[in-house]
């Protein structure tokens, strides 16, 4: 039988057990098929879960944010290099929350990872909101849990910086990475957004062009600006690198590895952690609750609520109370 | 006893009828003492809303978003003289969820919204997320009708169009406008930011600057483009202003009427409305749930859970499981 035929034949008849065993030997397949699953929202996925928590809890999570053009993927792929060379396995997410398609939206991307397509050692994936309940916000702590299960050390979040989407995935890391270029004139603008809040390393890539220092010297002065840190607090380092050469990759690693070692030392990598699942956890039961809400009555009661507000009967808190009485008893 | 007096009095001790009973009749006073209420998310915020909904339902809701400096203040303030030339009752509510103060962020607005600070049929208000839960998305509506009871025809609320907030404003009004000024080299960036999908009707404000027309000519390829329309269906028409000098104003309120026209013949509007209720009622029951799950056990249960996450013990899904019973069960 050929390989090609066993994969087809297991895509289809694989137990979860399965999947996640050969998944943990590392087996690509196994692995992007889990993750489908977790896209999917697929029925079998809490059954997944089941069999994956033990096994995970040992990879490092490093979102990688920037506005689009800033170098993202090619940073990704020159640090994926980096780690590679030191022996770790590396998974990477790729996330775009802006398309309700994986894949194609990422084509370019995924072109640029070539090189790492053949590393049995290499995790790629990209992944997008296809529109269910929850979104990203719900489906890449589980994508993270697979690679975390399939024995990555590291596992790099990419994902374009564009309003909220760039906080809630820093919020999913346990570093983040916020890059920047030269001359995109977007620096000050990306302040505003927020990402002055969300850095713990900072990269202004595409340093070979004119502006580089300019950027970094702008950007050190806002984050002195905003500065309210006490002694011992983490002073986010900015990094110049030319990703496309490699350039300044393994100062950016060094960055990494010393807010990781802070992080640990202080509690702090624990305390994240315990956050992120806190925020996981709730944000599935409420979305089961909401389920819950649109299920009462066939549907109809929201429905039914929303018509006696409008006609000046009920009170929106009164309508809401009737929803919660309805699901809690 | 000085109308002054009465009034801080009052501000202690009116019973919430009598409150709403004198924002009924117009007095300014009582109308920012409830909004102040809703703001506050005070416990009294139940009884104001049980007492207002049945003097609701007439105000129409017009949205005004876009980004800083196209003149969202000032084409408001156009706005109100215009209606109140036709003899409508105005209220104009600025939200700006990118602060966590109400007022002083926008006492530049305020200043250009002076001409109509004595007018007595124009109540003006700026409001700003106080960090509590729910934020602005929650509090709103709630404002909206405390103004919609105290007799306002027409309602503006204005927001900066910043990410996220932008279209959650949007889902709140039943006409949106999406101001543009040219030269601001935004258009293409705020097209991608999703404006093209929330818009009703495009003004390109600061019309006597070199670039209006290219401004609109792309703007109008930009519809074109993203047109999925059938017949009958509403095409968002592009309004040339100078607000600062009322022009295209009269043309503003032209288009703004043939929308409301357009929604009532097709019943979009009365679905519209009810679309918005749903979302509203649905908010105030997921934050009642979220607050129930933040109380389990004393304030406890999650971080137990998560524990046994992160020790790889319990998988979120059964984890969230369990949250939910603790408040269903």
């Amino acid at each position: 039988m050929t390989s090609e035929g066993l994969g087809s034949t297991t895509r289809r008849s694989s137990s979860v057990p399965e999947l996640v065993e050969r998944a943990r030997k590392g087996d690509p397949r196994a692995v992007a098929r889990l993750i489908s699953l977790v896209e999917d929202a697929s029925p079998l996925l809490r059954e997944v879960m089941s069999a994956l928590i033990k096994h995970t809890g040992d990879a490092y999570v490093i979102g990688l944010t920037g506005s689009p053009g800033v170098g993202k993927s090619t940073t990704t792929s020159a640090l994926v290099r980096a780690y590679r060379r030191r022996g770790r396995r590396v998974g990477v997410l790729a996330v775009d929350p802006s398309s309700p398609f994986s894949g194609g939206a990422l084509l370019g991307d995924r072109v640029r990872m070539q090189e790492h397509a053949t590393d049995p050692e290499v995790f790629i994936r990209s992944m997008a909101s296809r529109g269910h309940l929850g979104g990203l916000a719900w489906a890449t702590p589980q994508a993270l849990r697979v690679l975390d299960a399939a024995g990555c050390d590291v596992i790099l979040v990419e994902t374009v910086g564009v309003g909220q989407s760039e906080v809630e995935i820093a919020s999913l890391a346990d570093t983040t990475v916020v890059l920047l270029a030269p001359g995109m004139g977007d620096s000050i603008q990306a302040a505003k957004a927020g990402i002055l809040e969300i850095g713990d390393v900072y990269a202004v890539n595409k340093a070979d062009r004119d502006g580089a220092d300019a950027t970094a010297r702008e950007l050190n002065q806002m984050l002195a600006l905003g500065e309210r840190r006490g002694p011992g607090d983490w002073r986010p380092p900015i990094v110049k690198t030319v990703a496309s050469r490699s350039e300044g990759i393994d100062e950016l690693v060094e960055a990494l590895e010393k807010h990781r070692a802070w992080l640990e030392e202080r509690g702090q990598l624990a305390a994240r952690r315990h956050r992120r699942v806190c925020d996981e956890i709730e944000t599935i039961a409420v979305t089961a609750l909401r389920e819950r809400i649109g299920d009462l009555h066939g549907g109809q009661r929201l429905d039914e609520l929303a018509a006696r507000v409008l006609a000046g009967e009920l009170d929106p808190y009164a309508a809401a109370d009737e929803l919660v009485e309805g699901i809690t008893g």
